[in-house]
């Protein structure tokens, strides 16, 4: 059951996709103030689990803390952080009273957990205008999969996209990408993509690729792709300001661009220098920025990743005359350390500032809109843009896309992954949680930048966290510039990187199969072990597994150090653990607390009791599986319905082959 | 059996007080080269442990990471920060091959303990002038205690130390002081101590009272300890140029302020502003800085905290030159980005510059010492120069003293406090795994930032951290100014917070005899599980329990929304929670693995097989506490030895009781 409930004049985000007739009054749930900014109260009881937010910081049970959904280009994701990139508003309730809340509003908004006082849970926004989506269910999952269902079809990537990728802001030559390719090929791991991040461009120019380093780019693309590669470019969200560069000329000649207040086009400094941010909210600006992925689709290339779309600002022309008037009352320094810290606060604070954000505008159905109004919708709209191009320019085709900011309803259009995080255990553990909560909120092809993307990694981390990376649909090492190497063939010990990648692609056909069932059902990819097990008190307690499809359960290891770990079985199990030739050892266990140990180039999962899954033998690439190698592990008896589909049409018939052991 | 070799010409640092012969050659473990620089390089087997180096980052066993010893004023204790406020140069292999070294250098150095290479041990440092200790033993903790002997004696607080205190960066005038003797004092929570940040003084200068706000101080001391609570001042290592100001006037008189190379007094800013440092390692600066801690003791003051003592800097005058260069250059900001960057990056990196760091120097016996070369020592001789002084001023009786920075061998003199953390779960666990290292290097009142220094504290996070509170020495609730008021009272439910705080006071004669028994015999508070079943495989390998004293283990809770944890038992044991209104549980549980359940307001602890322990009732106060409510709890025929004394004098005399059960 789902009710609408419409505050003031809202924008319509698009985030919702069916038609729901408007509900007059308010909801049974909660307490509610809408005068000029909104509110809504409603008071925990003891035991109650609140689920949702999506790419939101810390629990699976968001309980305890405070969030705000405002889509932050936040480099440093420690527990206290309350924004990071995405903004999904939508929570689920799960006690005595069972509800969900869908707040569709592209503004910031904030969700008091039972941060303030324990029991006490306050959403609130400045305007009071948006949609408010109640919904009741029999359980918390049924509620995620009503939500679901109005909020539209998830993205499908092309299955090369559930091949192993390697990414690091740093490569910047022909010679970069060949010798990443080379290590995996040499040392047998397997690869299918290289991610392309800011350099390979000219000058950070969108569109462009650096003529001197990638002369004749085709004829590259094709050479990578031969070796079973794609290469796949980063696009930023700002247009480097250049007279001359196309894209650049087109924008201000068509008005394409956010303006200020005096219909001036808005000037933020990013990776390129100065830029302009396509008006992605404005129809037609967005059809004009998505038509130019083209001119690096008809050079071969099949995926892209949109980044710096909170927007991200480094600086305004305005925030820097702000520092320079600063600089100049204190460069003396006659007050000491106030004056110093007023020039670091301000030199620090220009970067992303609300005040920027309040001054640029979008152009929708001839309105202008301020941005910070509809702020967290830009990596949205910007993705959609892309995605509705890929529509003309390759009808049909699949192409791999995933954003850094994100709203929901950009979950039909790509995936997510979830910005820069660091080489820290505790962010192995935080992608884990951030995972079925990604999926409520309908986003299914997401992953985190294993092994981290800020400070340096260790051998260690890397092993443990891509043995998580194995079951999360986007696998994709990343590492920023100045941290060390962090390529699975540079810590010596190959085969122990060789083996736990290899996991992934002997698993793939499983993965791939859930990933398209939870897609055609509304459904999630991985949950909770409340949303499969809601009777057991204390599975819906646990924070550091996953149920991933129908069939098993996942326990990584997050610690340093360590021999294995705790897990908790709802049910009989078999625990299988995947070694390197292809090995793996499986033991019952029962019900119950268990001690598992987990040597770090080990690849633990537990299949559900009854049930068994496909494997296939490891191979270089998606497209090098051998689907004859295919047998069946797990329960004697048991059937598995295995979707697969091409992998590569929007139209592709899903073929379902019964498995059984 | 313990053997010294001597590199170079070391500085003698006085860490270590046994004298003992200089042997020749080159030790049988590892391979060093000490050519210019020092390296020992050592590769480790698979299982062997690496433990020690004190208030280093991340786990008990230090494999897998790169620690430098460089006393640092490092804010954000995130997992990859390699410097903290310590340099505890002391490690020990635990293997087939198991010896401890203590290098006894006191400039920056380099333990790479598996962290380039998986199996390979590294330290090393850039001048081949130190002292190496190589001690063998029959295991880890045997190695541990025997250096323990040759550092000397760790510090004894006084009794009321052990007390509970509430500190926070922001109180200001009586009031704000009275406002938290009321807060704990209405609400019925034991407390003895309100730690004074920097506020207390007048402008920042040390050795003095905002008289505005504090008139007639020593009356004010007085009527908090007619409440059975002390206050403890900071103190801070820059001492405030000023004419007129005594400390400041006698420091450049008596020539006891560092100095540059051409002999003028050295500037640094920190939160006075411009400030000298005291040549602490001066014995006649040190003589002269220690006594001015009379002019506190004799308005009543009975303990101190020394900050800021790694020294830290927040800029000196040659650091704001090149500063304004770089703003004069690039004020324009005619190349973007680039100019932003070079002017936040000298503006953000004007703190702690090592440039600065090598602009001071020392004179130590007539010879001019660069202060980097021995940077860190600053800490420990600012503390050694409190203690002494505490022996003139009031000789026989203790003073409660703890320290930011510190070096080995300020053990003897005082206590530290792990520094700025902040509010966030995985410094609980931090806090936990610190412990025994420090214990190792001779640490043993040590205690962290309750709930966390920095950022927003929950009520849950507070109430799980005071209960691993309970069991350190020094326990603090401390937060920074800005951050949500901390003080167990601020949240409702004081009855979580009363029960948690007086099981301290509870426990406080077991745990004060156990310090008092560590303390004599040269050997450790705490605990890792490793050093008591050593034979135990899995034993060695748990990093989130320890054992306090000898008859109990703890297994705090340090994870959000947890309805309890796992838990390893070595042997059977008794396991505890103590409850409201003096209520305890208690469930024997048999050897090997548990999930038990402990709700927020609870304290759990397991008594080990066939060992008891006392209980009294809680009390206000450490001085309210009534002996004779003592009961014996834990296994019945169990037999313990309680240490006392009275808690005053230095040299008063430890009595013996048998408790039994």
């Amino acid at each position: 059951m789902i009710r609408k409930y419409v505050f003031g004049r809202p924008f319509e985000t698009g985030a919702v996709e069916e038609q729901i007739g408007e509900t007059q009054g308010l909801p049974l749930y909660g307490e509610i103030h809408s005068e000029g900014s909104f509110l809504f109260r409603y008071v925990m009881r003891d035991g109650d689990a609140v689920y949702g937010l999506g790419e939101a910081n810390r629990g699976i049970n968001k309980r305890g803390y405070c969030y705000v959904s405002d889509c932050t280009d936040q480099p440093n994701h420690t527990e206290d952080k309350r924004s990071l990139y995405g903004a999904h508003n939508f929570i689920v309730v799960s006690g005595e009273e069972t509800f969900g809340l869908f707040f569709d509003y592209p503004s910031k908004m904030t969700f008091d957990i039972g941060y303030e006082k324990t029991e006490l849970m306050t959403v609130s926004c400045e305007r009071a205008d948006l949609y408010l989506y109640v919904i009741e269910g029999e359980s918390a999952y049924d509620v995620v999969r009503q939500f679901r269902k109005i909020i539209g079809r998830s993205y499908i990537p092309p299955k090369f996209a559930f091949g192993f990728g390697q990414s690091r802001w740093g490569y910047k030559t022909k010679e970069d990408f060949r010798n990443v390719a080379d290590g995996y090929r040499s040392n047998r791991i397997p690869l299918d993509l290289i991610y392309m991040d800011i350099d390979y461009m000219q000058d950070y120019k969108d569109f462009t690729v650096n003529e001197e380093e990638f002369s004749d780019f085709p004829a590259f693309v094709a050479e990578m792709k031969e070796r079973g590669i794609r290469l796949i470019p980063i696009i930023d969200a700002g247009v480097k300001v250049e007279e001359g560069y196309p894209v650049y000329d087109e924008g201000v000649r068509g008005g394409y661009f956010c303006k200020r207040k005096d219909g001036s086009d808005f000037t933020a400094s990013v990776w390129p220098g100065e830029t302009h941010f396509p008006d992605v909210l404005n129809e037609e600006a967005a059809n004009w920025f998505g038509d130019h992925y083209r001119s690096l689709t008809d050079q071969g290339i099949e995926g892209f990743w949109n980044d710096m779309n909170e927007p991200a600002i480094f600086y305004s022309q305005e925030g820097v005359r702000e520092l320079q008037q600063v600089i100049s009352s204190c460069q003396k320094m006659e007050r000491g350390m106030a004056d110093l810290h007023k020039i670091q606060q301000t030199a620090g604070g220009l970067a992303n500032a609300p005040a920027d954000y309040r001054r640029f505008y979008h152009s929708v159905n001839g309105q202008k809109i301020r941005h910070d109004l509809v702020h967290n919708l830009y990596g949205y709209h910007m993705t959609k843009a892309a995605a509705q191009a890929f529509g003309r320019i390759a009808p049909n085709r699949r192409f791999l896309l995933f954003s850094r900011a994100s709203y929901i309803g950009m979950h039909r259009y790509g995936g997510i992954w979830t910005g820069d995080n660091h080489s820290w255990w505790s962010h192995l553990l935080l992608n884990l949680k951030m995972l079925p909560s990604l999926n409520m909120c309908g986003f299914l092809y997401v992953g985190a930048d294993l092994g981290g993307f800020g400070a340096d990694t260790t051998k260690e981390l890397l092993l443990r966290w891509l043995a998580l990376g194995v079951f999360t649909p986007l696998m994709r090492d990343h590492s920023a510039i100045g941290t060390r190497d962090q390529e699975a063939y540079q810590f010596g010990d190959t085969e122990a990187f060789r083996s736990v990648i290899e996991t992934r692609y002997r698993l793939l056909p499983y993965l791939y199969s859930e990933y398209l069932k939870a897609v055609y059902s509304d459904d999630m990819y991985c949950r909770p072990l409340a949303f499969v097990y809601p009777e057991d008190a204390f599975a819906c307690g646990v924070e550091d597994q996953l149920i991933i499809g129908d069939e098993i359960m996942i326990a990584p290891v997050y610690t340093e150090n360590a021999r294995g770990r705790y897990v908790y079985l709802p049910e009989e199990m078999r625990f299988m653990k995947f070694m390197k030739d292809g090995c793996y050892t499986e033991q019952t266990l029962g019900q119950g607390h268990h001690y598992v140990e987990i040597a770090v180039d080990e690849v633990p999962l537990f299949i559900r009791a009854g049930r068994c899954i496909p494997l296939v033998d490891a191979a270089s690439c998606v497209d090098e599986i051998d689907m004859r190698t295919m047998k069946v592990i797990g329960y004697e008896g048991a059937r598995y319905e295995r979707y697969d589909d091409d992998g590569i049409h929007t139209d592709s018939q899903v073929t379902r082959t019964i498995e059984s052991l």
